[in-house]
């Protein structure tokens, strides 16, 4: 309960991921730069320097213009220092991929789930798929580090279970992280996929992505991510950011939390096309060539996206009454947490950024409190669809070498 | 945008901070004791607490029983180590207080504030009636060592400034920080009212308030302060816990924000005065003793809420339905950041604490993430009414030694 003092032992590996966070998003970068920049003294980041060198995680890259005096060597992160396979777990389908210290994706497959009623044989075919990846891309085994998995919440952080996701109907208690530990022989990190996203927009965002921000996440289901301060909000129980139970729209339609006010259940792609077809009707829906099945939702929300993208006005009013609702919810998180940047996410949104930001953007700036005091900004993630899987490779890279960070449980 | 690391000479000032805060929650406690609690090695807690002991601010306080060895030494804050005033600014009136190092009240005033659209007054007025409360109680000048301002938002942090407050009409942006200031000749630090509430209630209520929690604050509107992993959310403007402006009740009623949708203008007391009088009529109203004019609007409440814990259904029922809408706020708030406590305060709550505990307990446990992975203890303040006051002395008191606190400004 009381917070910690530094003793001089500790401060050897927190220096160390300070050292090694301001060269990959300040580098290159000289020693003396790195001073001022990490707050250390020279004689500290010489030493941590030496260290990272010989470790193969950053690498001199060159020499500084001369200014006079003598010239600085700088220093840059090497990509090829550490990679780590990062797993974004759906209903319908997990995406995994092979990322390098550098945040980039070096190689990537599609795993289609065909029982995802199965923990077991879901967990085993990721798994071969991620052996046949990593052999492929191919991955220095001695610098594989690990298998991050994003995952739909709700989760048991302390147990490294997932408990009773929504979407994944039949699953009680699933404990993931066990089961991926075992069937991959690595070291595994597992959240909530809103929040894994977070932390990987803000790995790879660098200044952009600095201080705090909401990141909207839009996949099966709508969550978010928080961070406050450069540091990811994890919350009690690891499920902070569960923003599809905010209250904020009061009517019949419960929510499978039990509310009846939630914003999850209006604005869900599921959702979104099913209220589409009730209220055209099938020769509209047969137009924008929506099914309208459980089945085809995936499929239908795509060519919704795409007739929104061209103008079609009925799908442009469906996603613009989305993007209201969640740029009410919006608000009332950014009036809560005074966070002003919101950044939108998921492979829910392709096509759909440029209109869902508008709206969400006219949202939270419509209050006095905007206007007189913090305009917020809001943009689509720096990293694009990927943005689960290179969260989840970053949970191993940034948990083991950036501050800040807290990975979840490592086997 | 890096985070800083750590030299040596910085880590004197935190460590005391640290230690002082360990002895204060822990203490009676030994120095043996405080190197595991602070993580701190012997050799610095012995020379830390040298410290405290010779600027008075703990003191030796017995020993403790022996254990075969060496008796040790017990350590004691010492409550008469420092003072602060805390001032709690409401439209009608602000609550001055003197409070000593160990949290608790030495003198308080309140004080009328018969022209509250005049800054300059009502701060000349509240300089003065500190003025007369320092020199009676009385404080030693050396150990008096600020004051604390809890204001009504939303301010501007960087300014020391609050801007456009809707419950002081006329007020633009007036620079409160530096006419407090001024005023006082001594340092001032300030924050919103809810804020600085969860600030004290974090500084007095110990172990019971360590972790995260989100404090519900009901003044002449309703506020939220945000305490994660024992440190308060600022927020980018100092402004979060703008909790009167989540969106959970769409419907006609405007807000000062604009917003149509926010919680704020159906739950101030104003509010639930006014749509009792139009719901029940003239006659229910005289029979409860409510004018529900403008002016009358705080006796009004306190008629009300006698009325409500004396079970007059009318009351009650009042009371009950501006509880489930703060609920239905706190659950979506409690879902976003992931705290499995929400405390209520705040003098408008007098006499209706436990009705509204109750109510607000319902809304966020009603959920299945709470009954599976968190339910949510909802409890009063451990202060109670003076949580602002006492909360503004700690802006002083905990700001200049308890570690993780940031002041606003100081002059």
């Amino acid at each position: 309960m009381t917070q910690g003092g530094t003793n001089l032992p500790r401060v050897g590996g927190y220096n160390q991921a300070v050292v090694l966070d301001a060269i990959r998003t300040a580098g290159p970068v000289s020693r003396v730069e790195l001073a001022p920049l990490t707050g250390l003294t020279s004689q500290t980041v010489s030493n941590v320097v030496r260290r990272l060198l010989d470790a193969g995680l950053i690498t001199e890259a060159g020499q500084a213009p001369s200014s006079g005096g003598k010239r600085r060597t700088l220093l840059s992160a090497r990509a090829d220092g550490a990679y780590a396979v990062g797993v974004q777990l759906d209903p319908d389908a997990a995406v995994v991929a092979v990322v390098d210290l550098a945040g980039t994706v070096q190689g990537t497959r599609r795993v289609r789930l065909t029982d995802p009623g199965d923990p077991a044989a879901v967990v085993a075919k990721i798994a071969a798929a991620a052996r046949r990846l990593t052999a492929r891309v191919p991955v220095d085994p001695a610098r594989l580090l690990g298998t991050g998995i994003a995952t739909p919440g709700p989760i048991d952080g302390t147990a490294g279970e997932v408990v009773l996701p929504p979407n994944f109907p039949g699953w009680g208690r699933v404990p993931l992280l066990e089961m991926f530990g075992e069937a991959t022989g690595m070291p595994v990190a597992m959240d909530n996929d809103a929040t894994v996203a977070a932390i990987g927009e803000r790995w790879i965002g660098g200044r952009d992505r600095a201080g705090s921000f909401l990141f909207v996440y839009l996949g099966t289901g709508i969550g978010a991510g928080i961070v406050l301060n450069n540091t990811v909000l994890h919350g009690d129980t690891s499920n902070a950011g569960e923003f599809g139970h905010m209250s904020v729209a009061p009517g019949k339609r419960v929510c499978h939390c039990g509310g009846t006010a939630c914003l999850g259940p209006y604005v869900s792609p599921a959702a979104v096309v099913a209220d589409l077809v009730e209220r055209h009707g099938r020769p509209a829906a047969d137009r924008l060539g929506l099914e309208g099945t459980p089945e085809s939702v995936h499929a239908d929300w795509q060519r919704l996206c795409g007739a929104a993208r061209r103008g079609e006005p009925v799908a442009v009013r469906a996603v613009r009454e989305a993007a209201a609702l969640i740029g009410r919810a919006a608000r009332g998180a950014v009036a809560l947490l005074d966070v002003s940047r919101v950044v939108l996410g998921g492979d829910a949104l392709r096509g759909i950024e440029e209109l869902m930001c508008e709206e969400i953007a006219a949202a939270v700036n419509s209050t006095s409190v905007a206007r007189a005091i913090r305009p917020v900004t809001v943009e689509k993630s720096v990293i694009g669809e990927a943005v689960g899987a290179v969260g989840a490779a970053s949970l191993i890279l940034h948990g083991t070498y950036a501050p800040g960070w807290r990975m979840l449980t490592e086997r």
